[in-house]
């Protein structure tokens, strides 16, 4: 697959920039030596505890994402899903290390712990305080004396973070973070492995398969699973996840791995709330992505007890658009559906000129059925005709029911009906113009005025202009002749404009939109023709 | 693919609930009605203008998670890309509209432009005031009659929030989103199609290749290219937006369109402030997933004019963990390395003690080194003895260099040769164990305490335990006869300590722990013996 990057070789550097640059400010890099990759806070508070992090790329937003005020002072960036070396290290620890000194929160991997260690204790051998913590919260595998850090990580960030903001002493400090780490628990799953810019994706995940208790470098899960419903793999997790802490109230973090869609998550974080330990989970951070496996389709969740000192350190804000918040978990708030949704009923009443004018419209479409869809035969699907001619049928059974003596009413009636008899488009265009002419009518417009704003809440919604080769071509100059001039005259207008269509050699908008000039020449739009007809039985009954 | 859901009919309904579940109060849905799919601000001011928005889901956030104090009152969302129905476009309206009124914010997709328009029409003839403004952002197809809504969308879901919060009435809030929308242009590259959850992916994009124009819900692109590196790419994009806005100061919006790695967006980020378009930019958006077509690995750039208004509604902060904000763009700011990366200097000094012990331990270390590559061949990769032997004869050759009177700074010296002359993480470990007794040296302890410390360190970073079968099962026992009993009961003990790693049948760390039982009996561990040898050398010196 191809990726949205320059060089393979400056990857992280290029993308490091691009973070610096889209921080209006707020952060900073180490330049000097393309080989140290450091992402700090431009301002630094010598007096407050430095919390440094880092480690292989490919996992972002975290370690560089979380740099800003509340949580890391620096980021030590290595390639991707490789350590940074001591140097970097040490550079990040000497560029924000003042007197209060720092805490260094690392990943439990081999050369993260030995890279970051050898660069606090030449730290230390300069002179300064540094403490370390490290994560190990991966429970993938019970019985590793080494288990893995992952997402679980972000409690430590945010604790360490808060209470170095603070002003809290580095003992404090570190103590904090070493308890925030020692009691967090994670477990990822994921139904792809990630791609590495310029290498091929990894095929080893058939269709329907997950990997459960995978790590964040690609590397194989534990367990190859035929995924189940998410509710059933959210009990799983949680079930795992709940025989190594004890509480009754828990902080979660639902972890985006990269590429699972906002819906999943969204759906992956009902179901975990609604298993017995979801249950538990007072405090809720997620979904979102926090620590990634570049774009691998998966999630992580990791679980701490909540205390009264966590809580206040992980819901303290913090102006880092990367860090999601964390929520006090509630009963979700629903309410029921609004008045106004149920159909109008309305009062029939009658009006012999208003029936006699429907019932002369609908006899004149139920006439040209046919006639409408030949036209429609050779410039779109062919049913042109059966829309107008259902409308009308529709609108002919209902006439005694229809409030024919309130004009308002009745163009609200003919717009429901009509919405109901024809499907799709057409019938919410016809209803749209309907629906429109009463709002007019309602407002004291005569029937032209309000025809007129139906005319233009069909254009608006539908799209198509005069000239587009659609019923508008003769429903437009009839209702401007039907102002002026009267009935007669708007019947002459809509069929001038009728068979002016066959003259226009491509069609703006609809289905004829699609055809060639060739195949619409001569050829009158049936729409413009039914609308035609309808005027001119008005102007004859 | 698997996909993280219950079921797909349930799909868009769970993944909002989770949403609300996980917005600790802030959001709320409309129950009732599972086709009525609408999420809304939990307290709604009826002073205020509503602002609603909404269409096909699969665009997450957009649009439920732009729901919030300052941007939208309520998102009404179809199933995956499909258009709500009228109903549930009025429901969302007439849940959230009072006397001050309602604007519609709708991407030009037809199925939008319809059902919203119609349920707009029938609030209207509910008696409320209505305003509804298109946006049609997508530059992809420069002579469409009809460009679709694209990410641009969210210019004018934070102009009108902004607007709607200010408490401006309708028209002012309608009139300022609709040029929002007016002056938005919008373009976007893929390298995937996205995945419908339960539908296999589309393979139409081959190795390499992407489409340029593409639309949100996986229809083909305008173009299909071989992806340039970044920097090309947002030349060629920026150069075609270009083309459509007028200005020398711009907002832009880089928008994730749902799996490309935040590396490749921050990248992208970087290329495009780049461009001369880019110079122009002074107020970001992004690099974040605003408005996506699932997982689909894809970017696509928003750009619009920028007047002091529509900076003044951007930058507004607002609650939602969805909006990245908006920063101004300023040059990146770029720190020096450090001082303290260069190695230390050494004054030479001479001290006749000392440098005999370093030379007698040198010799026995050069002196077993087949006899401990044969051990280590049993039972890791045999190399242990060239190992410690070249860390001697680096020593050795640098003896008359060190500051052999200066305890502290000598251990410092070690631990940088040690660490220049051993690669991997037998150099970094023996670093650890010389730059920690370093620290503890220049605290004022003796050898044996400061070694005490370095053993401390390396168990620490290295994470090997006492009984792991290392060579702390030699250096602890050592050290610790060292501290009360002289060195040679400190010999005696680490060699007892070297033959008792013979009888461990499992390393606990290191290469050895890959190994069974049957095939550790009765070899000791080379890193021991090591250990031990150097501690007889002492000793007998």
């Amino acid at each position: 697959m191809a990726h949205f990057i320059d060089t393979r070789a400056s990857l992280i550097n290029d993308a490091l920039e691009g973070l610096v640059a889209a921080s209006g400010g707020r952060l900073a890099r180490l330049s000097g030596d393309p080989g140290i990759r450091v992402v700090l806070r431009a301002k630094i508070d010598p007096a407050k505890v430095a919390v440094v992090s880092g480690g292989g790329s490919g996992h972002e937003p975290a370690h560089a994402g979380f740099v800003g005020l509340g949580m890391l002072s620096a980021a030590v960036c290595g390639d991707v899903f490789a350590s940074p070396s001591v140097d970097a290290v040490l550079a990040g620890i000497l560029a924000v290390t003042g007197p209060a000194g720092c805490l260094l929160v690392v990943k439990n991997y081999a050369g993260d712990r030995l890279n970051f260690g050898l660069a606090a204790e030449r730290a230390r051998a300069l002179g300064h305080k540094v403490e370390t913590v490290m994560v190990s919260d991966d429970i993938a595998l019970p019985k590793s004396k080494q288990p893995r850090g992952i997402a679980g990580t972000l409690f430590v960030h945010k604790v360490a973070g808060h209470a170095a903001e603070a002003g809290a002493p580095l003992e404090n400090v570190a103590a904090l973070a070493r308890r925030a780490a020692a009691s967090a628990k994670s477990l990822g799953i994921a139904v792809s492995t990630c791609t590495i810019p310029g290498a091929p994706r990894s095929a080893r995940l058939g269709e329907g398969q997950a990997e459960l208790g995978l790590g964040i470098h690609g590397e194989p899960g534990v367990e190859r699973i035929t995924l189940p419903p998410a509710s059933d793999l959210a009990r799983m997790m949680a079930d795992r996840l709940s025989g190594t802490v004890a509480g009754d109230r828990f902080a979660l973090i639902v972890n985006n791995l990269g590429s699972a869609s906002a819906l999943e998550m969204q759906i992956l974080t009902r179901a975990v709330l609604a298993t017995e330990l979801g249950k538990r989970v007072h405090l809720l951070i997620g979904p979102a992505p926090l620590m990634t496996a570049l774009d691998m389709h998966g999630a992580s969740l990791s679980i701490r007890p909540l205390d009264d000192d966590l809580e206040a350190a992980l819901t303290e804000p913090v102006p880092l658009p990367a860090w999601p918040g964390a929520i006090r978990v509630v009963p979700p708030v629903c309410r029921p559906l609004p008045d106004g949704l149920t159909e109008e009923t309305f009062t029939p009443s009658h009006d012999a000129v208003t029936a006699g004018r429907i019932a002369a419209v609908a006899h004149a479409l139920i006439a040209v059925e046919e006639r409408l869809n030949a036209l429609d035969a050779k410039v779109g699907d062919g049913d042109a005709g059966t829309t107008f001619a259902g409308a009308a049928r529709a609108v002919l059974a209902d006439l005694d029911r229809l409030p024919q003596a309130d004009a308002p009413a009745l163009s609200r009636a003919l717009a429901e009906r009509i919405g109901r008899a024809v499907g799709g488009s057409s019938g919410v265009l016809g209803s749209i113009f309907f629906a429109a002419a009463a709002a007019a009518l309602a407002e004291g417009a005569a029937w032209p005025g309000a025809l007129d704003q139906g005319v233009a809440r069909v254009q608006s919604y539908g799209g198509a202009k005069l000239g587009d080769r659609t019923l508008l071509d003769a429903l437009v100059p009839g209702i401007e002749a039907l102002k002026s001039r009267g009935l007669v005259a708007a019947a002459q207008a809509a069929r001038a404009g009728a068979e002016a269509t066959a003259r226009m050699d491509r069609a703006g908008a609809g289905r004829s939109s699609y055809l060639a000039a060739a195949d619409l020449a001569g050829v009158q739009d049936p729409g413009a023709v039914g609308v035609a007809e309808a005027f001119a039985a008005l102007a004859g009954s």
